[in-house]
């Protein structure tokens, strides 16, 4: 068994931003020589999350509209009275959807369902230049 | 070290359902010829997720009621409008939800707290058939 | 590749209570031998949970705050009805949060992000002695 760490580079526009990155992932996990094992994809960083969604533009404008549910971008946030950066709500945001997702691969495939794509989602308020880690282990 | 990649499968009536999967877990891992290692459980699909909870009828019926205010069942969703699935509540639950658990194994048996049980939850609004992928990787 | 399965002993207060375990998890992983791999971070039980936050008072504030959004601490919970714990709101957090966290490590150390830390967050209404399990794997 062998692990690989990689990283996908890529520019955020800010705001809740949905980004598939289905194709980058695999595209790693179809260059390395593994076959089984566990893709774990991962944000450094505290404003951003990674989940999977059925990626098409009414669902993107739904998990838009359900995250102002959990946080509200409105609402008063102790953090932004401190820090005065006004991303309180991403980071309550992101505490609660957590920095990964795990999945399996098989037959150097994510085991993704037909309907189901890896999306990274900005929850910051502005740019950003996001790094996202894309651990591949198996065999 | 070694990966082994089974499913199990089950068949959903629909609605919000609660699933206990612990022992057909267990079971896989028993057959196992692993010690030590990782569980990741993982759902092919995007209008359903795994998690832990102390499974009790109770618990069930507020977990249920919780998942409305996350997403309420009678909310709009941008995701009906187009596909008239009636079925843009359990897209959004399942994203934030996401679609796996990872849990750890220590002398063949999952390291779950005594009142912890793994469950599948069914979020889609129709019965479905449903693949549930564990993967098991350890020595 | 090698596993490496340890545990971390923490009493806590009840209530929400945010605790940093970023150092616990570090000094365990600088003592393992193990360079590259993935952290699993798993709480053996249903009413905690663990994941990333910016550490800081504000948030702390915030998380607690947004917490009772999604399980209100005064709301109605058939648990409650049936145990008389007091803690329904507890478990509903924990099942939506899930019991576990995954971060990769390169270089012996965790790729988390500068103003991001790894965080136990007792639900619990009641102090409790928990075990936090702390599963390195990699090489």
């Amino acid at each position: 068994m062998k692990t690989k760490t990689q990283r996908i580079l890529i520019d955020t526009s800010g705001g809740v931003q949905v980004i598939d990155i289905t194709r980058q992932v695999q595209k790693l996990l179809a260059e390395s020589d593994l076959k089984e094992g566990l893709a774990t994809i991962f944000v450094p960083g505290s404003t951003a999350t990674v989940t999977t969604i059925e990626y098409e533009p009414g669902l993107v404008a739904d998990i838009t509209k359900a995250l102002d549910r959990i946080a509200p971008r409105d609402g008063h946030y102790e953090h932004d009275q401190r820090w005065h950066d006004g991303n309180g709500h991403s980071h309550v945001r992101a505490s609660f959807l957590k920095p990964s997702v795990t999945i399996p691969f098989s037959n150097n495939a994510l085991m993704l369902g037909t309907w189901q794509q890896l999306v990274f989602i900005e929850l910051d308020v502005r740019p950003r230049n996001r790094t996202i880690v894309v651990q591949l282990m198996g065999d």
